[in-house]
């Protein structure tokens, strides 16, 4: 990490450091100062705060609504699995198993048997789809579940990136072919790109992840990857064919139509509180949080200049705009408090992530205008207050819009293509990531991973042609795909 | 229990016990069969299915959104509790204690100290509270969280009335004035009032609950009571005022306008998942599954009688049907499946609740019209194409209404004023509950409860006036006030 500066001209609210030169450090002080998450009594635990959460409301929503259309229901699952059921996937269990926090005792009685926290909800489901599906009449069996999970990781807490306890959708999808099961992902990835795209304005790379990446009990698992601009990737939503794994594991069959008994074939899908985090952190700048206006539950905040000859008319003033905008589905906080002077405001909102600041004093009101800032550019302008209302609504929109653009030039930006370890390490130290042929042996990622500190991020769906007699770019096997490799988090 | 009759005639699917001689064989298979729950893996903890769960996302997000209205903001705490936070209040960790399950391993380490699966979340919460407030310019603090609980109760499980493991919203408030605290009572109830009348369709009694009954750490408990036609009276939403009880121990002070040092006045409430459980108890009947319309995910079953001759014609209308009834924001599914016959889909339609069933044959098209059957009171009548959209509407209305009104005179009729024991026994044992002029003392109600089995429910907050000199109902002492006592849940 790079030495910290102070930044103290900003006062005690500002951020001390830099994002370029601490990030984690800025992330940090970001996630406090603007209110979004807190520290809890438990370790590794954190209290997800009021402006945070109803981020992560809307996102559910957002999925929610599309699910629903995809004809996913909605279930609710105990919390609880007993060891003897989590442990029928072998796969699954290995991959958890470190992970598990463990009830033991309920009142002052010792159970018979421990219950794990779910770390993820296949086991529990899947033994009550077994009871449930008889037929093919009973597929396809999509449902879902917006849930909390645990999974006592010993690293070093961050908000919304790494904590014991964090909350997800989890879709638990039953197909009678391949197929169809395989089809699903389109439909998903599809789904949450969208959702990722409009509403957090933040564009992705999406590809398999390797054998040694994948998830545990999975055949494959597609990825969507994000780009910070501290030269790290992310992992956002996922969804994992599972074909017969935990069908067989948990005796999932059905009938089909000739009377035959066959397994189910399965996925899991997922978007987690962790994608507020990213965003949080692509967004965000020097002076505090940046928010996409389709996710800022305020969307615009209302500064009057206040002297006592002219309060009472620039207030009218101030109401009056605040609900032409409000007419127009536009979510306003009108800052009228006493207490606290125009700059301290101004310090706030920007620190808060309020997409458009409004400034009204007298002299404005001489004008008929108003002073309008965009959080995300610093941009000043002065408005005319007889179409302040459009005027907000089509900046609201280019903001949204900029936020985006921005975050793909980064994304563009990063990805290198090489074809040799030499590149690859020269590359990461400039804060970017790799695409490369790759042989997708899983003893030369341990060994690429040893030597650089990174690992395979994901292989794009749709594979460039590799050149006849390619070799892989970090040992002398023969390439068989292209594979993004990065630092990650 | 009353000797369980058979009822073969109604073939497999149907329920083969009736209300009135075995309520609780009758609930358990109505859930069931009705598909709204199933037994888990876990002892004591029950999957929700989704007809069920839609119908608690429908609770929640009326319920939020009035919140919102009242300035509450959601916010998210960890499930874990650590037990030194817990027991900082003694009643309310002596009144959970017996019911916590504890996490005591994570992977393969045994943890420093024992962590609690959430009970509810006073103590994870007003730890932060203790650090977040400050000043009068931080209160009121309204926050509320949709969770998770856990309570390990010994008794035997009753899907949504009793089990380990269930949802509700705790509304976590602090005020700088015991008035304004107490104030927010009446909101809290009347909002629930409202969610229970209009979506619900159920009526409530509302009052204090005794010294004996009231939450653990409050300093009093406003409930909601409901009665079920097995002469239980079941509570509903709580909302109760915990003074400074809670504040002194997790010492939650904030600095007055006049820079004086106080603790905060608290409140919290909420409604469960018990709630749907409650709804479907009192509105269904002997064959299945009864709904309020306006919280039913499928309103309207269209049932086409189809011959080979017609069943394009019939197809045809009954999906112009659909539409015209969908333009109206009715829900409608078309059950225009080939492998059952008329009568199974009626009989299944009737078990899951389906509030409006419209049959529609080619003797129906004939006379332009179709066939349609009411749920609650399965009334038939025919109705004429043309006007069905707005028939259907008034039809749903009516329905709600009807239910709301039934069970207004179930609860009207069931409480019988009384002041002896006698009379209250008899009362019991006539299904009903009693309202008594009482001391108020915990003894007696102990003694009530041994001799009766009943136990206090809550006291009407406008009181009846009490006639000079009145005595106990149950005692030798002096009355203090009216209380509501029956069997309940």
């Amino acid at each position: 990490m790079a030495k910290k500066e102070q930044k103290k001209s900003r006062g005690t609210k500002g951020i001390s450091v830099s994002k370029e030169n601490d990030f984690s450090e800025w992330y940090t002080q970001v996630i406090q100062k603007a209110d979004l998450a807190d520290y809890s009594a438990v370790s590794g635990c954190m209290v997800i705060k009021p402006a945070a959460w109803a981020i992560w409301e809307k996102i559910r929503d957002q999925v929610d609504e599309r699910i629903k259309k995809l004809g996913v229901q909605n279930v609710a699952f105990p919390i609880f699995i007993p060891e003897s059921l989590l442990t029928k996937e072998a796969a699954h269990i290995e991959g958890f198993a470190p992970e598990v926090a463990w009830v033991t005792h309920a009142g002052n009685s010792k159970l018979s048997e421990r219950l794990a926290i779910r770390p993820t909800s296949e086991a529990i489901m899947y033994d009550s789809y077994s009871k449930w599906i008889r037929s093919h009449n009973d597929l396809p069996l999509k449902y879902n579940q917006w849930s909390n999970v645990v999974r006592w990781e010993f690293k070093h807490p961050t908000p919304f990136f790494r904590t014991r306890e964090f909350y997800f959708n989890e879709g638990h999808t039953c197909f009678a072919t391949q197929k169809e099961a395989e089809n699903e992902g389109e439909e998903i990835i599809a789904m949450y790109t969208d959702v990722c795209e409009k509403f957090l304005a933040l564009p992705s790379f999406v590809g398999k992840k390797s054998e040694k990446e994948k998830f545990a009990g999975a055949v494959y698992s597609t990825s969507m990857e994000f780009m910070m601009d501290n030269g790290k990737a992310i992992q956002g939503p996922v969804f994992h064919h599972d074909g017969q794994n935990f069908s067989k594991a948990y005796d999932i069959k059905f009938q089909d139509v000739n009377g035959k008994e066959s397994y189910v074939w399965q996925n899991t899908w997922a978007i987690s509180t962790r994608m507020i985090g990213v965003m949080f952190a692509i967004h965000s700048d020097d002076k505090g949080l940046v928010l996409p206006p389709k996710l800022a539950a305020t969307q615009v905040v209302i500064v009057p200049i206040l002297f006592e000859d002219s309060k009472a008319e620039v207030l009218k003033k101030a109401r009056e705009i605040q609900k032409n905008l409000e007419k127009k589905g536009i979510s306003v906080y009108l800052d009228d408090r006493d207490n606290y002077n125009p700059g301290w405001k101004f310090n706030e909102w920007e620190m808060k992530g309020i997409p458009v600041r409004i400034e009204l004093g007298p002299r404005d009101l001489e004008k008929h205008q108003v002073m309008v800032a965009r959080r995300d550019t610093s941009e000043k302008q002065a408005l005319e207050i007889t179409a302040i209302a459009d005027e907000v609504r089509i900046l609201l929109d280019d903001i949204q819009k900029s936020l985006f653009d921005k975050a793909q030039k980064i994304l563009d930006k990063s990805i290198l293509k090489v074809d040799n370890l030499k590149d690859a390490k020269a590359a990461f130290k400039d804060k970017r990531i790799v695409i490369a042929p790759w042989c997708s042996a899983v003893e030369c990622e341990d060994i690429f991973k040893e030597k650089t500190g990174a690992k395979s991020l994901n292989s794009p769906l749709e594979q460039p042609k590799l050149k006849k007699g390619q070799t892989c770019s970090f040992c002398k096997e023969e390439a068989k795909l292209w594979m993004h490799f990065g630092k990650s988090y």
